[in-house]
């Protein structure tokens, strides 16, 4: 799994505990499934259509650091499956994952369309 | 189901394809969760610990209104398990449905405790 | 007077006093104002008017739920009058009160535009 | 009456009906009257009180400058009575007024304590 | 140097260090920047292009009321060029300045277009 | 330099001629930069104190995914001097380039104080 974007917890990121608010957790990782899925599919109409269940497993508060990761579990043919999980950057301690997310690619109709992509392509070597 | 908190969708709430961002209906769910639970278990200090599948049946669109059902399917020592759905309150289509939402109540240690509920109670009748 | 949206007072929704921006809440009542009108009116090109004088009776501190009601003063030609009372979910103090939020209907070309609605109706009743 | 405050209305601005939102209005005005408060009272323990009735004679659109104005009413022992303008900064053309916004001198306590303040200052004076 | 827009540090402004978030701040620069500009080349198509060095010489914290000043350095043919400063209201203290700011005039194809400006000019003049 | 954090330009991010507000870059940038020195310096009290100049290069529309490099440039005795280039992840094409971007590292008593770090370490060999 590779680690890309990280956030940093503001004031604005927590619930009224004073904790990281799940919600804005969720927010990061359907962001970060969404942008991954386009990165690959090189289309930008990608959608959720599934998450898998969700384990809160531990949690962050001000000031921490988190990062999120995404692996591919799966390619179908108009869909994209993956995988996430979110950790404490500095600790590694896990703090959410979920196994399934199913993105699935669109055409300008706005239906389900196959995307023709196989694996993960990098995009230095789309350019080169 | 009750249905209670609505939205209205605005620019800010979509994703780069003009329709409503997942992550923000994520978000919507589980601050609805947790503030359900804090009036039902009288405790601020509550949690998401664990959401069930969630599967995207349609989406919405700029200008639609949106409204949140929370139900209760199970009251445990120290916990609260619900259901959610929310659909669009014209048409009364899906958007979205989650099983189960497990929050922890947590004491002032910020471990789970007992939270002594057994039922749904309505505030009207606390202050009677 | 039905109380459907509620509110969680989070860190985002403070002002630099450490209490509910009154702006939010303002904020939160012209959304709800418009979204109980748009159903009503069965037209999503409505606009507020007018509201009248407004008190902020006792105010909310952050973990504070909030919720919104509203009901209906009189059905105008091209104009819905409505009431708002915003108050604390668990003491049910009344936090603040506006007596006329005067909405607007409009047609497509903006202009105000008759309604043809004399009374309440239930969304449940029209999808019947 | 002088104006301070400008904003440019953005995207994130606007209601489902792409003009700007009335909400955002309401927040920028109490936020403006705060701090105009703020400044004047020397404290920055300053809540708004009342609002009297509010026109919103137009409206503005995606890309337009809007400024905010504000004048003192009066002096109260311990409040202080603010009228607001918002206007079009390019066209002049007015889009809400307020005639009277009460704002109200707080002490540590939290309870409203005489200011001491009897007509307008300005803040080079003091520093003089 | 004129001061024109006033901002109230809330909390939803702080960094994870609970003071002024930079980015927070050099978003307001960078939004006051084009306003300004809008209104002296009466173009909404304006942008960003450069800005020089930037020096953070002191914070600000929840509360503090911080003022944003704006003047021309130079009017070039399809640019704009202004300074910045930005100081807490109160003391006068200089939180950040920036000595140069190139602002581009676009026309509808987003290519760089004379404005035809040599002068500050005031809307009040215009409207005359 | 290595490319971590990516963001997905919505409509939120837009300034009112529709492309990525200039703002919201320069928020980003130094978010990243902070998040990026707290990781090496260990330390969360630290502080963005100077960028050299901003050379916006491009821009960015809605939908379009962006990814933000960091690279170090120099350990100071209690700074860290970074540079950081946002590009547009499909086309590689440069948007923002910022060559130093200094950060300071603080003592509990806000005061910059020494670091000890003279090179850029992993997260994974410090926990190992």
């Amino acid at each position: 799994m590779r680690f890309h974007t990280r956030k940093w917890v503001k004031p604005e990121d927590l619930n009224a505990n004073g904790t990281l608010f799940g919600g804005r957790l969720l927010a990061w990782i359907d962001e970060e499934a969404a942008l991954y899925s386009i990165i690959q599919l090189e289309n930008s109409r990608v959608v959720t259509k599934y998450m898998s269940e969700i384990n809160f497993m531990s949690s962050a508060k001000q000031g921490d650091i988190v990062e999120i990761g995404i692996a591919v579990e799966k390619f179908g043919k108009s869909s994209l499956t993956l995988k996430c999980e979110v950790r404490n950057k500095m600790t590694r301690e896990t703090i959410i994952r979920v196994d399934n997310i199913i993105m699935v690619n669109l055409g300008e109709d706005g239906k389900s369309k196959p995307h023709g992509k196989t694996e993960i392509e990098f995009v230095k070597d789309r350019l080169a």
